[in-house]
């Protein structure tokens, strides 16, 4: 039986920190990337791709914003932002992917599902939201915002008279269509799913699924997304080609492998920058933790070559 | 074996020309509408549910005109638009359904697939586009974004001073995801498919899947993914229960059961207005020449009673 291998697409892979957004730039960015997966399929994997979705549901939002302060247009909600994003991200790289395969011949089915993604309401995270989304405003336009629409804010550090909204990032506790997800990906189409986080519900009390203002780490929800689904490899395409210990310092050290305890210890020490590759390592090891055998952190365009990558094991090879 | 229906949701199913687009206005609006597929679900239906987009992607578009001039954000082509609507509208769907379905103790799964719809290049559409889009420009405005972008304007006709992008709307000739949703649909998971007449793609002479510049109606790629799939019946779902001839005339008729040949004959006297009604019977012959049994025409809040509804078939029943 085919190996099933659940891709969280992230950092480069389809927008850079230097490039403005357009079109062209993303549907390259994603060719780029995609391309690397075709090592993976050629291998026999079935798979299951998530991506991002920082720069694009960031944009959508400043659109909102704009659109109500223009047109009067009503604003959605976060949970519908990112619906949208999922929508528009998931389309380009269905069609960069199905072009990709043509490309080399490969016949394989491509699936694009909108998911929702559960978190609990009774997380602390809702008692303190932290991540920053959308338009900076002035102190002053914040505090009428905050009585219009309850919006929580928090300084900018680095911008003068700037405030942010701030929403919670609770964990992820299910995905509603992790089923589907898996029987399709299993038959051997590649699925799409789980985009930036997955778009944040709860469940009621009477079990109804509601919206939750707030955004989900990608990376823990393709990390439970992959668990969930059975999957053998948890993959985070990122920035860097290894995880690092000493990073940026003179003694700075590839690490290649590393099994659940010296991660663990290297995490519990503060190796990893906590808005940046701590919480991919903590995706990383919940996914072992919860069965998965193998998860890896590497660069997108170092997936055809296996010597690169840091693979993390629930214990060392012999 | 199960009957499976296409049901495409449009007109008041969503959101109603007198209401602003809130989103607890289409959410309420959703429900009402889905409550009513409750009685196709208990007959034993599978279902395929295909939504407009109209007001929403109008929205879409004016936020990218106004984060465009407002903070300099780019602006995505109509393609990625489309996309994101059906992101958002199809989690919207998906969410109010499921809580039905919970409601009514019925255990279904229930996916949103974003879906790409092909045209042909060669449609004649492409030479003469008509469907307008987005923002009412000034003449001078107009001309000045025409150079840029490459946009094409037409003048409204009630607006002083006022031109509108036009976009072709060519006919749908392939529905990139239809094994799936074929497959899914006849196992039993209702599928939100082809959302806004779909993402509109056509085929170059690589092979390799391109973004249109255009819209699809959402009656046509609808009733075309019903035949595709071999559903058995195709409902549109709008705001009449009935279709009329000599419609809002002294001798205005219902017509209960419609064949063939009296629906093109009265098609072809004009008895259907273009901008509205002809559209869908179009739709619904199309269905029928296709090997589908029966088109309907009504409101969603008369399904349940089958005594309303206009019925198309190939012939009168004996």
């Amino acid at each position: 039986m085919n190996k099933l291998a659940v891709v969280a697409l992230g950092g480069n892979a389809l927008l850079r920190g230097d490039q403005v957004g357009t079109i062209e730039e993303q549907e390259q960015n994603t060719t780029d990337t995609l391309e690397n997966l075709v090592f993976l399929i050629r291998e026999g994997y079935d798979l299951v791709l998530s991506h991002g979705n920082g720069p694009q549901v960031g944009n959508i939002l400043m659109r909102n914003d704009a659109g109500e302060s223009m047109y009067q247009i009503p604003q959605m909600p976060l949970d519908i932002c990112v619906a949208d994003s999922q929508g528009g991200i998931g389309y380009m790289i269905e069609r960069m992917l199905r072009n990709v395969l043509n490309k080399h011949k490969i016949n394989k089915e491509v699936v694009t599902l909108v998911t929702q993604v559960v978190v609990d309401k009774k997380d602390e995270a809702f008692l303190n939201p932290t991540k920053r989304v959308g338009k900076i405003y002035s102190k002053e336009d914040s505090e009428k915002i905050s009585r219009e629409k309850n919006w929580t804010f928090k300084e900018e550090v680095k911008v003068k008279d700037g405030w942010r909204r701030v929403v919670p990032s609770p964990k992820p506790v299910g995905i509603i269509n992790e089923k589907v997800i898996r029987t399709l990906a299993k038959q051997g189409t590649i699925v799409i799913a789980a985009g930036g986080g997955g778009v944040p519900v709860y469940i009621d009390e009477k079990n109804d699924i509601r919206p939750a203002e707030a955004v989900i780490d990608k990376d823990f929800a393709s990390s439970m997304l992959a668990a969930r689904i059975g999957a053998d490899e948890f993959y985070i395409l990122t920035d860097v080609p290894f995880v690092y210990i000493n990073y940026k310092k003179p003694e700075q050290e590839v690490k290649e492998f590393l099994n659940h305890q010296d991660t663990k210890k290297y995490l519990d020490e503060g190796q990893f920058s906590e808005g940046s590759m701590a919480p991919k390592i903590r995706a990383c090891l919940q996914f072992i933790e919860n069965g998965g055998s193998k998860s890896v952190i590497t660069e997108a365009f170092k997936l055809e070559d296996r010597s690169f990558g840091t693979k993390i094991t629930l214990d060392y090879e012999d």
